[in-house]
């Protein structure tokens, strides 16, 4: 069966899901009302189909799927419910399972159909390599989209909230750690002890010691991004039980990169470090 | 040359140095009062000399080299301080180049010469497994103590703090990434969403998730004396102008589990979590 789906909005991740469901049968559209040139140049490229306003997505598509960054994620679902909407609504944001629940929540008041989902994985170009997470009743209605299987899918249950679980909890340790070992250097370099500690972590295993520089700085690139993201991650954490303050710290210095934003060529990491590194907090002592 | 070497005290890591001196051809005394029955046993175990009182070793003593937890490091500088103790003063705790220096600064003022330092790796039972970062004028003295290489010595330079610097650095990675993992693990289980996680992480890296159990169990032993050393390490990264949350939520996490101290068998994973998932975090949702 051939579905008309929506995609909300063709970013670098959200292209490559319109991709994945057009390899797998279906038309996809998307609304350039309003998106970047650059949004509007990837969807051409990849032969989105444009239906202008967001109007005529919601009126043409039987399935939407919302594929934007967390602080968007609420706003999108109400400009959607505002054009009475009445297919299959799927957000495969990166928020926390409360915030799911509440779009969930509003979606179902209006007669829309809700599945929660989360992606693990980079833009999906390669099978096998990035999973999107489906939960709720619809979840295999959504799993089908995607039957030919660049993103693979797998659905988790029905209990709307525990696909974006899933998502903060996988995203917790590899962003948080990323975020650490930004931290670790930066305090590192502030306390003139960078060179003996990649010392001592090369005595442990050789290889360490690059690879916590260039997490650090390939990272700059999208933390603009992540902040939010990290902020999903610590109100999951508090609802949990478990304390929010790694998430906290994360999305503070993943805010104090955001200048990396678009820069095209990878920053040394003495620039990164510097930027880590807050005078006030300096001032403190 | 042989020196009279005091440690204070010969707990766990403690002993361990204390033998790494005796074997580099020092005389190696501690002091018994007001220690433990376990401590009293690990002495005797080792051959230690016991002096009885701390005013005989600050009498019989040229060097002291204190060894305890890191709440503790202020009161032993001041209990030597308080027998007008005259040689040389090692502090090789886990605590903030900002107490280092105050502890070095009570020292100068009392003629004591000070010497910082900091233990990154277990007790030294093998050679190139334990590294002493020594930092201070006095610090090739200190390292002259372990000649014999079962505790390998580096001096770092003569600013104080420097080596305390680098211990909180290292430390921040090694158990701030433990506690992140409790933290993970206790969220995912309390979200129902651990099997998933963990199948997740082995699709990675096949060896992952059983890694991450092993970690979060095997620490719950020393998590009751992890808690000052990631409040050490929150008061180090502070002072550098780096965000300090990541490690007061790891000194919170460790603090929950302050209950299995002492206990003799690895607790279960589901034990360790339920220790670590708050109630009252809960109850706020």
């Amino acid at each position: 069966m051939t579905d008309n789906i929506g995609i909300l909005h063709p970013g670098e991740m959200g292209v490559s899901v319109a991709v994945s469901a057009m390899t797998s049968g279906h038309n996809v559209y998307w609304a350039s009302e309003g998106r970047s040139p650059q949004t509007y140049q990837r969807a051409q490229t990849h032969a989105l189909v444009d239906l202008g306003s967001l109007e005529n997505l919601c009126r043409s598509c039987s399935i939407i799927i919302s594929v934007c960054p967390p602080h968007a994620a609420e706003e999108v679902a109400r400009s959607v419910l505002a054009f009475s909407f009445k297919g299959l609504y799927a957000d495969v944001n990166a928020i926390s399972p409360q915030r799911a629940r509440r779009i969930g929540e509003a979606m179902s008041d209006a007669g829309v159909s809700f599945v929660d989902g989360g992606i693990i994985g980079g833009p999906a170009w390669r099978a096998g390599e990035t999973w999107l997470y489906l939960a709720g009743s619809g979840a295999e209605q959504v799993a089908d989209c995607f039957s030919a299987g660049l993103l693979q899918t797998e659905v988790i249950g029905e209990v709307i909230g525990k696909a974006s679980a899933l998502k903060m909890c996988y995203a917790a340790y590899t962003k948080g750690t990323t975020a650490l070992l930004g931290a670790v250097l930066g305090a590192a370099e502030g306390l003139e002890v960078r060179g003996e500690l990649e010392r001592q972590w090369s005595r442990d295993d050789p290889g360490f010691a690059e690879e916590a520089q260039q997490r650090v700085r390939m990272v700059t690139a999208k933390a603009w991004r992540f902040a939010g993201e990290m902020e999903e991650i610590a109100a999951t954490f508090a609802a949990a039980g478990i304390p929010a303050g790694f998430h906290e710290a994360a999305a503070n210095l993943y805010r104090r990169l955001s200048g990396f934003k678009g820069r095209v060529t990878r920053p040394e990491l003495l620039e990164v470090l510097n930027a880590l590194i807050s005078d006030a907090g300096k001032d403190k002592e």
